[in-house]
């Protein structure tokens, strides 16, 4: 490719809503433009590179048995019915009406296309067990796209699908997923990929786990335990418990609290450490005005995708001024009366004593509470994130947080879906049973914008030589030197008849503008032909990474050229 | 691949609504499911046939300097209003509303993007000409699917735009991608593609081409020449005009004609050909009360694309007895009042006389006109279609009409979009200039349809080598026999690992059952593995197009098999 017809212009300015480096320089090295709000255009060097990432997750799904198939964009609301999800996800589904004024979705996600394949063209556990892929256009209307390809609306995902007689079977080929997944990620270039339990979400199904690349950047917030390797996102991410029991256990007492109502002030306030305390959290039942009020000790914090599990139901958040039967800031769990308010205990709360509660009157806590005594409390959830330094539930070492980007998910997901839409085999026995499923996505856009997030530096992007967009940035220096312009044209015609990718950059430009737009676009491998190399019968090849700078041989630079290529693949 | 497993069942019934053959076999062959209407899951054999047809298209893209790139398909308002087409494409383009209320279209052509993509990054004659291309998915909601994959509502097409700094070098670009195209249709198997000359239609511009696969089941009507291999759509062809003017032209004489009313009728009543008659046809202006009403020889057919160019506005048919002062079925040309309607009269009255004509009151006509003398007529326009027979415009010989599918489209679009859209670029001296744009499409599924509806036969499909979805069906008789079992399964991984795309029925089932399942998914090449054959220590080889039958030596038929697949690519 000659870069003077290459449309993407290479800029200075940082686009003003990136907030990441990565989303900065694919705009900046012009292989992204954005047309809406979390809608990109791809220009030749980002397809380039999407394309060879396809081509590796193609490669490793194929080598798991993998059938590629294209199920559809729009799909009909009655496929989603099936399922329930027409119902229970809400707007990031976009929906529409057809010339015949059907109701249409937009896929988000294929379970429903892929049973609606399946199902009658599958009758035998003699047919399984199966997986079904593609990799495809998918639209999410994210509330809050950002961080360029990071999170986006529009979007190019493999997602996969696949069917099994039994739980253990699935557990094998779930297996066999993740490690396929491992090497992905390994052939695509990212070191820093961790593969965590997660909540499944709105996929249903119980086992999961997220890929995440870890990066200050990402906004998932993962649990790390060094000692054991225990790694789980912070939704799902469990500790052991940690509270302290006095050894004697006050009596309660009233206490004038006044105007203070933060927890940390009421610690502050009464002279006791915050995991003395025990504050209030309330929110809403989603779509009901039911009230949901957590308890927990006020050094944590809720977390909410635990929380939802425990009660199974979803929750927004609630404005307690709201309920004339609250007072804010003054909640407690003693003598609280609410009709039909859902309470929900924390865990760490279990073995507590000596602990400030809300009084329920306006200027009063009450201080000495211990829970088993004077609490009658059924039942405690686990219901707060894990706070960095808590002890691993299973080494008791101190855990670690982190932040991820997640790149690729893996769910065990039952028979949620074959259940809900009859799609049955015959066992070995003769009987209906419904298939077990497990489901697999990877993002091909948010991969890309994760490898150049990973490995970009102050200069620009920096690929690494398997998913480059080209191998080589030939960078002929004095384009109107007759000399260098026939040699280099010479040298770019014979790196492409031996199958090397080549970007040429043909330019009447400064040197300085042809270096730093080849640092810019990240190719890996810069060649530079000068009146000054030639007249030693060279040229200078240099690495993007830094790991090597030497010349060779005009004649035989192809040579060395495909070996470094060979070499860092 | 083994067919035990591969998803898509094959089937002897024929779907219901499957007018074509294409249609029937891709469905009962297990290769594609129907989801919605126009909606289709295309399965893994329909998704290799794609994919390797997307692979000779992307080749010859690439060898004419296309880079590939991806537009959105969710486009924002905005985009499309800037064309003028948010507003001038009707139903067919789906508008949905984000969850931030604003409104969205999803893609059904991508010159908007393209410009979009193109404008900010390109600012001098330098950097054109150049060409950009997708392979993507596009939503057209078409108000009739039918014929399987020949028109879907939900498809992938590939979509290019190319950039010019003039009209000349655009036609120079054009006839590049006219050879590529033909290359295109050839490397996918098609046999008889013609390109005709046709109507730009809503894309604008003037020059334009399709690739029509000739079929009788095809729904577009074209015009050839067999003499001079002049081709054209029906709805732009020309003929020579073939009025036979009478040597004497008698006088106007009202006659009583009754109740007929049809042309036909009035012909047959008064003794007189068609082609001595004048019939009135009429329109409605669409979203207009406006009338249009065109005189035209009885004997002739109005082409409604070459009247709406003609009077430069879309048209709806009309029903006559709306009209208050027409009396439908005797509507003539003389001494008709009418306030406000577009009178058009075709080229084909110019030169007649002696002509039978609606008196415009119940049950006369008049007989005895001569055009000339008789009506004031300023124009003629050819809005005729061109009848069977007709004399070719350009050597005389008489034309031919066929039916076609069309398989790709090439347009010159001028300047419409750069214009629209504000994209300029500087030219040689220094002025800002509209880049000159051309476009060009293929649809994917349909091409894989075309060819199934080309070459098929009673028994099932035939692919040819270049995409079929695997080369050799490897077909063992007698599963149950060990060494039959043994021979086969090895075979199946010797060829794989040769690098040979193979399919082996691995199922407990009879000859018969696999000999048709093979016939009927159209695999090139069947390697049949029996006791019979091994016996002889050989396997048979036979082409699904009967061209040869053979037997091979066990040891030695991969080389057998990979001579008759490179023969046949």
């Amino acid at each position: 490719m000659l870069l003077s017809k290459l449309v993407g212009q290479r800029s200075k300015d940082n686009p003003a809503d990136a907030m990441i480096r990565s989303h900065a320089l694919m705009v900046r090295a012009g292989f992204i433009k954005l047309v809406a709000n979390g809608i990109w255009t791809l220009g030749m060097p980002a397809k380039r590179i999407a394309q060879k990432i396809e081509k590796i997750i193609r490669e490793e799904m194929d080598a798991i048995d993998g059938q590629e198939c294209t199920f559809p964009v729009a799909m009909p609301r009655e496929l989603w019915e099936e399922s329930g999800r027409y119902f229970s996800i809400g707007e990031e589904m976009v929906r529409f009406k057809d010339r015949n004024n059907r109701d249409m979705v937009l896929g988000m996600t294929h379970e429903e296309a892929a049973v609606h394949f399946a199902r009658d063209n599958v009758v035998s556990y003699q047919q399984l067990p199966f997986m079904i892929y593609q990799i495809q256009t998918k639209f999410r209307d994210e509330a809050r796209p950002r961080g360029g390809l990071i999170r986006v609306r529009e979007f190019t995902m493999k997602d996969a699908y696949s069917f099994h007689i039994s739980q253990e079977d699935l557990e094998t080929y779930y297996q066999r997923v993740y490690d396929a997944y491992t090497r992905i990620f390994c052939r695509i270039g990212m070191k820093n990929v961790v593969a965590v339990k997660s909540d499944s979400g709105m996929m249903g199904g119980s086992i999961s786990h997220e890929y995440m690349l870890l990066t200050p950047v990402g906004e998932d917030t993962l649990v790390l335990c060094k000692q054991c390797g225990y790694k789980a996102n912070m939704e799902v991410a469990e500790c052991q418990p940690d509270t302290v029991r006095d050894s004697v256990s006050q009596e309660p007492e009233e206490v004038f609290t006044g105007d203070v109502k933060e927890i940390i002030e009421v610690s502050r306030y009464l002279n006791v450490g915050a995991q003395k305390t025990i504050k209030a959290v309330s929110y809403n039942i989603k779509g009901d005005t039911r009230l949901v009020v957590c308890f927990l000790r006020g050094d944590l914090e809720v977390n909410e995708a635990k929380l939802k599990k425990a009660i199974r139901k979803d929750i927004v958040p609630s404005n307690l001024s709201d309920s004339e039967k609250l007072v804010a800031g003054n909640i407690g769990p003693l003598g609280l009366k609410l009709d039909d308010a859902i309470l929900v205990y924390d865990a760490s709360l279990k073995e507590a004593n000596n602990m400030v509660v809300g009084a329920n009157k306006a200027n009063y806590h009450i201080k000495g509470i211990d829970v088993q005594r004077d609490l009658d409390i059924k039942e405690f959830y686990d219901i707060a994130k894990v706070p960095e330094g808590a002890r691993c539930k299973f080494c008791g070492a101190p855990l670690g947080i982190s932040h991820g980007i997640e790149v690729g998910n893996i769910f065990q997901l039952g028979t949620k879906y074959t259940k809900a839409m009859g799609m049955t085999v015959l066992n070995k026995e003769g009987a209906s049973v419904y298939p077990v499923m497990g489901c697999y996505g990877i993002g091909v856009g948010r991969a890309i914008a994760s490898v150049a997030e990973e490995r970009c530096d102050d200069k620009g992007l920096n690929w690494p030589m398997a998913i480059a967009p080209w191998h080589v940035y030939l960078c002929p220096l004095r384009m109107d030197d007759a000399d260098v312009r026939e040699k280099a044209f010479n040298l770019y015609d014979a790196l492409r008849a031996a199958g090397t990718e080549v970007l040429m950059d043909d330019r009447d430009a400064s040197p300085g503008c042809k270096f730093s737009d080849c640092d810019l676009m990240g190719i890996p491998i810069r060649v530079v032909i000068s009146p000054r190399s030639l007249s030693k019968g060279e040229v200078e090849i240099q690495l993007r990474d830094g790991s090597l700078k030497t010349n060779a041989k005009y004649d035989a630079c192809i040579g060395v050229i495909q070996d470094i290529i060979k070499n860092n693949m």
